[in-house]
């Protein structure tokens, strides 16, 4: 979204030097001389209240103009801001929910050794690295007094607009009533769990900016703390709107806490992943009280959204049986696995109201898991699959009578000509409640490079109305991604969200798209390298073959050469027939004799 | 596609070693180990005669089976010739065309300096390195007797069966007569200039297998005639269907000559370009007469089909005068400028029916340009891009009635809500002859990364009918693409193609993925990397990881971990509850009474 006119920021002039002590990238994209100014500027648009500043990015154009950015990067890109990861980000959002009055802080539940994976059984027990436990502000945790909801679904309902929503409407560029309205009819989300202050608040609906989610998350063979924590600046620095936390290995709680007081942006999980470490791998050993628990300990910790697998239910199971690839979601195989051991329905499924009686008393919003997404092209739209979908439907009903905000989680690899139909359905059975999908795959033959076989599906979907897309990385099915991985999976998807803005008619989309293309017309190199949506490469591709500063300002670029340039001969043409078709027409046969009378060229051929 | 089962391919068993003295790179995707057999081996699959053999990839997996897929590398994989690109080729149709007895040798055009770019008023002259020049075979052009068109689109009018159709039925696993129907209808061409014999033909329209083009050419800034050869082969060891040579700076004519003398795939130019040289890069100067010499300078070379923007007309140019991008053809802008300077119509457009008699005498195919193609979202499917697909309807029906086989060129930078309209109107206007789209380009704010905005638009309109995709590297609008940029072009647009060969649901073409999905759930990791469009990165992204080769074996990966592998609880699932869904309904509450008291896990825990 551009917003070259709007409102008038609230400036942040910042020379763009790193701020030393925080683990987040360089902010914006230098030109990479010294002592220059960067391409753009954090700056922050004000609301109604003194504490209200809505984070943008201006990007300064070399013709005096500007252009404003979406900006998820949070305090890092902020020079004003003296980030500490040992520290934690300031609690933005605090006084609003203690104003709100109808939350109150308790005990909490105690931390255990085995919410680390850590068991009494081991021979070597304890946290590897003592450390890593976050040194940050003592907090106690917060929940709704007496029970009620303290959800932005039940405040919308109320006719209340939160500071939350204000936020996200600046953000968004639309008035503060169409967020509640959006909100209040369930067809979007705005995930703010009252333990998770630090956040910037954003909004998911079909009705909004198309958002990416990018996974993170150690396992069980490789990563550290460090390297999540990490991996969730990088990832926010180049667009991601929300992070999940995907940790399957030691130190989940502990990787969970850094990850959340460091993050800007909304954090999802899976409980049942820790959940299942907590009863050593074994899936038929898990209970609905330990699932509880888990979920309990996490609401606490201020997750913002968690993936519930409770439309795998027992009789759906025998549906994967002919299947090309089985059940291929994590939480689904697990919640399968403990259906047939048992031979009963999900305890997910059977105890769903309880749970959102826990989501509603922190306001954690749904994504309810689709645990029998089709795992490749053979197995998509199948019987299994839109099944479990239409529990979701059923569950969606459940959860918006309880207040909690509800997503709904899908698919998976399914070729093009079956893309419509997975949103129409969900669309249809879940009462437009926002689609987050993972892809959709349009093949299965590209290992290496799925983050591009499933950004041409989330680019469909999207444009359809998915609301939220969850990148695929390069290393999608071979291995967890390393921070270039997280770097390619956000771009591609913020690529397709952003087509799908585009094809959706979004409201300023466009502008964005003719800020560049007017900068690549007019030969503003460093124009163009600043509005890309990965500056820093953009500059780099184009600096291997002319890497000289005058190149900067060349009207020709390597592609072609200096005498094949179209817009260079394009901009002449212009310039000798006048500037709009009134004039062209015109004054086209006189210009053209006087044309070929001057000798003039309509660009310089090479020195020969 | 594949093809499992059809018929009995003439197998060239080979070891897959690199056959010294090419710049071809090596065979297939080596397992790493010395000794072993590689993954794929280059067989032959036998025609109606002895010199009819069709090249495929057959793909040998662990389980005993094996995968026909479409092979574009050429010669260069098969050890038992012997290449060598100072030698070219072996002429494979030579005796197809001499048999048919319907051209003749001529002397030819001798080659000038200036075809080069050389002027004698240079102070710098000759080529730069004389060795330069081909060294092959002497040869000398061929074209028909007395005028007569000697196309495949007259042959298969007139109900002849060529051998290059029986070559491509074979490739496309249909029956020659439908090839033979569609090329007749003007539906498919089959570009084979009867000077360029080395090529293994191909055939490009909507009935058959989405096709791949790679652009490689030199330009006045950067790169050599080496690179230009080995890009060549580098493109089409990834499975580029045609290649065009762009080049634009010096050595035109020679760079050419090893292209073509060396390329087992049809080569596309825009003749245009060196018209341009010729005239030392004066627009104005350009003539009738130099731009024939130049076409029939290329025809007599071999080259299969060439760009021709003879739908750029003078009361069109107006038409892009209030654009954001203008004229972002490189051919477009020269003959606009043309246009413009003299007053006067294209003389392409004045001229077209004499260019049909020089093509058809030589089968030459057109690919009719979009001079007036949008550079940017906000000029998408304007009145000037129209205007001028109107006009390449009329010139197709001029081509047709010359026998000379024509594709449609398409755009651009189209945002996906307008992509279906391009194609649509495009195979209405145009009599369905074959489409040949640029991407489209989804959005313009992605420089570095316009090979995804672009890739997401090829497969959407590839679906929707475009027969030809013509690639888009990373290096788009930015610089020249080097050997890395085009395997990424190359891969990105053969994910779009068999999305969208899967999209429309070619048969066979869901068999590739079928065969991958079930290498990937049967942990048969040799043939999931085998298998796929890049089996080295495939491989290099696991082991990044999992180095050890018991991971190969392994029942998970890095991504999970083995505690979370849903693939492998699926698969424990299935074996501990009966194969079918009939046996698992049946034996379900049983099996999980067993299977409960039996303290079976559904995986393996980690060592703790």
């Amino acid at each position: 979204m551009t917003n070259k006119d709007a409102r008038t920021p609230a400036f942040s002039q910042t020379d763009g030097a790193e701020d030393a002590g925080t683990p987040a990238p360089t902010p914006g994209s230098s030109n990479g001389e010294a002592g220059t100014s960067i391409g753009w500027h954090k700056a922050y648009v004000g609301g109604s209240r003194p504490d209200l500043r809505v984070p943008v990015r201006q990007v300064h154009l070399t013709n005096g103009q500007s252009v404003t950015l979406y900006d998820t990067s949070g305090p890092y890109t902020d020079p004003a801001v003296d980030t500490d990861v040992r520290r934690g980000l300031p609690p933005l959002r605090e006084n609003w929910i203690v104003a709100r009055g109808d939350t109150e802080e308790y005990a909490g539940r105690p931390v255990r050794p085995e919410d680390d994976g850590i068991k009494h059984t081991s021979p070597r027990g304890g946290l590897r690295n003592l450390d890593a436990v976050f040194p940050g502000r003592p907090r106690q945790p917060r929940r709704s007094r007496g029970g009620r909801a303290v959800t932005q679904l039940a405040y919308a309902r109320r006719g209340e607009i939160t500071p939350e929503m204000e936020f996200v409407a600046i953000r968004e560029n639309v008035s503060p009533e169409v967020v509640r309205e959006e909100i209040a009819a369930g067809r979007a989300v705005l995930p703010a769990n009252v333990n998770h202050p630090e956040i910037e608040p954003m909004i998911i609906g079909k009705r909004f900016l198309v958002k990416v989610n990018a996974n993170i998350g150690n396992s069980a063979v490789t990563s550290s703390i460090e390297e999540e924590v990490e991996k969730m600046t990088w990832a926010t620095r180049w667009g991601a709107d929300t992070v999940m936390d995907l940790s399957t290995g030691r130190n989940i709680h502990t990787t969970r806490e850094w990850v959340l007081r460091n993050s800007p942006v909304p954090i999802g999980t899976v409980p049942l992943y820790q959940a299942l470490e907590k009863v050593d791998g074994k899936a038929e050993e898990l209970t609905w009280e330990i699932y509880k628990d888990t979920v309990i300990e996490q609401a606490e910790q201020g997750v913002d959204y968690m993936t519930v697998h409770a439309g795998v239910r027992l009789p759906y199971v025998p549906l994967t049986a002919n299947r090309k690839t089985g059940i291929v979601s994590r939480g689904g195989s697990i919640m399968a696995a403990w259906c047939l051991a048992h031979h009963k329905e999900s305890f997910l499924y059977e105890n769903f109201e309880e749970l959102c009686e826990i989501l509603a008393s922190y306001d954690v919003t749904y994504s309810l898991g689709d645990g029998l997404r089709p795992g490749s092209i053979a197995d998509a739209n199948d019987e299994a699959q839109f099944a479990e979908l239409r529990t979701l439907g059923e569950l969606n009903t459940i959860a918006k009578r309880f207040h909690v905000q509800t997503m709904i989680e899908g698919p998976g690899h399914v070729p093009m000509h079956k893309i419509k139909e997975n949103i129409d359905l969900q669309q249809e059975i879940c009462d437009e409640a926002p689609f987050y999908t993972l892809g959709p795959l349009t093949t299965d033959v590209a290992p290496a490079y799925d983050h591009i076989t499933s950004g041409i599906g989330a680019a469909m979907i999207a444009w359809w109305g998915t609301a939220m897309l969850c990148y695929v990385t390069p290393k999608e099915h071979l291995g967890l991604p390393n921070r270039d991985d997280v770097k390619t999976g956000v771009i591609t998807y913020k690529i397709a969200a952003h087509a799908a803005d585009l094809a959706k008619g979004h409201p300023g989309a466009q502008e964005w798209d003719d800020a560049l293309s007017d900068a690549r017309f007019e030969f503003r190199w460093e124009d163009q390298f600043n509005l890309a949506l990965d500056p820093d490469t953009a500059r780099e591709f184009h600096d291997e073959t002319l890497p000289a500063e005058p190149a900067k300002t060349a009207h020709f670029c390597s592609m072609c050469g200096p005498k094949f340039c179209s817009m260079k001969i394009s901009q002449d043409i212009r310039r000798e027939h006048g500037g709009s078709r009134a004039e062209i027409e015109e004054g086209m046969a006189q210009k053209s004799r006087e044309f070929a009378a001057s000798g003039n060229r309509v660009y310089l051929p090479l020195a020969d």
